[in-house]
């Protein structure tokens, strides 16, 4: 469309009040910045490095938060799902799947997911060439479902560290619509003693970077207060600073747009 | 114990006639050369690189063969699993769980096949740190299960291209006991235009590095045709050279032995 | 200052016509479009792949080109230098030093270059942590210089494959000035059976990526006809091209500049 | 030959007084242990990380202490230099001319080691890929010299790490000779806020694994007291536990013997 969409919310599905804080806010900045608007929550962070971490608060009771967000707010909702049973419950509630990076090359997960009509997103894994994503997108198609997306989060160069090579947009785009995951993409996975660690401060350079390179849309993980989010706080942009990072995002997804048939010869 | 263990077999249960052929054979020579047997086979390709590849002969029809190989050979089995739903089956016939590199973080599969009581063999991420692979042995633990290994497969260089880095079997090792994979070290992910391809002409060279560094066990695929294997033929150890092989292996294993508790101050 | 830098040239010095020709060009593009201007050409392709490579026209001639060059366009020159008995001569002719990324860590040549008094321009190492650049800078402001900046071009991920980590520049620019270097960051070393291959379809991407980012200048090779370059060619921008290119790439540059000074807190 | 190659010694040409008595030692316990042996100290630490360390005693007073050596061990030599005009000097002292990591590609510098019609012994760069070291050695040849040889030390995995890919040593088998350098593999390029720090602890498992795998020679720095190595010091085998660290390596290598025309087919 004519606007990118900015998939934002909290990590996890932590309570009802503040997912309805959140979204509201957000929608709001999204609104004003023009940005389309899906609302993010996991209702499990189901492959936290260690065993100890938050989970989150149930499955059922995430799914009925997550609804009410919807209701009250009027906006779509998106969430991660990380095995097959779990998609019956969760297409009855979403607007749009995410299979998480590390489950990309699951094929009955992509297909069950395709078959739910929903729209899904998936993750590059920090395992894949950018190219081979193209059999992930295939997988969604061969359910008849064209509804699907591809977003970037970095890759891993083993050891505590994730790269974004901005490469993998152009490339990706070849095959479907791309979000550019600003939140993930500063993580460093395990480097903080059995949970991520993040660097925040990286986020402004690597977001205005890929929206120069050019995406259809963004992904971005905010709170109130990060440093009291339950997973992911080191990487997230605060709530509060949401509208301005928004109004800079905004610029350089118009600048990718100006040039996003330019080439060389 | 005193012996190194083999885990060996076809990749996928492609047949009675050929697990069992294959299971005898490599038995007697594991046997001859010094190895204990663990006789493997998936019954699912569940996350091949392209939907269009082979998948397997049926859930129930693949357990039903494992179970044939195992009474008939009298062999322990090994096979992995994808989701959480597939353990209460898959537990009843083998002896050894495997949990895929892409999956070695989903917490719930984890602890689903912790619960099992069956030993759980958690193969590293391509994208995880070696040390990092403590928390998913934890998690194992945390079902007071501590029958659980390691194996190393090596990590992603991004790119149709995987390294293993020998640092990552003692540091492993620290954790539980630590397999290595001859045959999914010499993968090429997606080198192959939508599969996989390989590089059996390595798989000598990093054997060998791997048995004298240090480990307890080793991974191999191999098949009468490996050029008609159904997955991960192109880096196979052919049928007819496992006994040479294993000899070969079981020097530099004996190396690794000798030299185990080895330190420089 | 007040504008962007650009150092663009041919690879190497082939003529003194083809050099007059690109640098009259050049040079009114980037007048145009709002850029400063730099000439560059190699006396030397020092470090070719393979030894039966294009080198060069020679030392003494290649200098007197550049002479010709600067005085006949009025424009200042870069050049870059190997060994440290050429600083001497080259430094009579050029203002600016350029040192290569294999050698950004050889001590003696950055000193020698250091006391010509003589801007110095540093290539980041592929190999080097762009935090550990402070150093080399440290070693060229111990000689008294302040004139040095530093260059981006990737990193290898070994085999034949180079990344830019956009988080190297805003790392880098704690330290020094940064241009990003558009040609060689999409160059494939040793990619083309003893030659280097290159991508010149994703410059446009990794440029804007990197202006909106935020860097200081950049640095683009350009030939009337890449295909007969002498070097590098598969990566260059085709001189017909370059106007088009500096107006898209001040847009991003003017983009990066304007939040220089954004960060989250 | 019929056995494998020592290059062996301090970093640096410290003093004369500790290269006699490391040389002295050194070359017994490889006598003992069935190495030949080369006498290697560096007369310049040309390429630290920071301007500020050692560098070495000078390069005069350092070819006098290694010619000493030499003559009073009757032992070989070997030295790595860092620009041609150092070549004349050098050969006339040495028997072996080691090419640095970093200038690998410096064809000069190459062809100039090469007139010497000393051995000229090659470290693979950090950047390079294995098959392309054939180039540089290639390079060599072009002057007529046959008796090169190459050096296994890790390549970069970006951001202080190295990573030795085993493969490597295969693929360089089939240009020339392969050392394997067990010092520098288990560094850590500037991981100690400017210097660079090392991994001691790995190295018996990295040596037993390129041993195995085959190797024609080794190269090991050591010092009677590695914490007051004036470079590399965390990296060093200590000079006490050389005869046993060789005993190992010397079992590791005649496995790789054993095996080395072992294929599969």
């Amino acid at each position: 469309g004519g606007e990118p969409v900015l998939f934002s919310g909290p990590c996890a599905v932590e309570s009802l009040d503040i997912c309805l804080e959140i979204g509201e806010q957000v929608k709001a900045f999204a609104q004003k910045n023009g940005f389309g608007f899906v609302f993010k929550a996991s209702f499990d962070k189901a492959n936290r490095t260690s065993g100890g971490s938050f989970r989150g608060i149930g499955f059922d009771r995430s799914l009925e938060v997550l609804q009410t967000v919807g209701n009250t707010l009027k906006v779509p909702l998106v969430t991660d799902v990380h095995e097959s049973y779990q998609l019956e419950a969760v297409a009855e509630v979403v607007d749009v799947i995410q299979i998480p990076a590390f489950l990309c090359r699951q094929t009955d997960l992509l297909l069950a997911a395709g078959k739910t009509g929903k729209a899904i997103k998936i993750k590059r894994g920090q395992f894949m060439a950018p190219e081979d994503m193209q059999y992930a997108v295939d997988k969604i198609r061969s359910t008849g479902n064209q509804q699907v997306c591809l977003t970037e989060r970095g890759f891993s160069l083993g050891y505590h560290n994730l790269v974004v090579d901005m490469r993998a947009l152009p490339i990706m785009r070849q095959f479907a619509p791309v979000v550019f995951d600003v939140t993930h993409s500063v993580q460093q996975p395990g480097g903080n003693q059995g949970s991520s660690g993040g660097q925040r401060q990286m986020a402004p350079y690597l977001a205005r970077a890929a929206g120069a390179a050019g995406v259809d849309g963004f992904f971005i993980e905010t709170h109130p207060d990060p440093s009291k989010a339950l997973s992911d706080g080191p990487n997230m942009v605060p709530l509060a600073e949401m509208d301005g990072f928004l109004a800079m995002l905004k610029k350089a997804w118009d600048l990718g747009r100006e040039f996003q048939n330019y080439q060389l010869t």
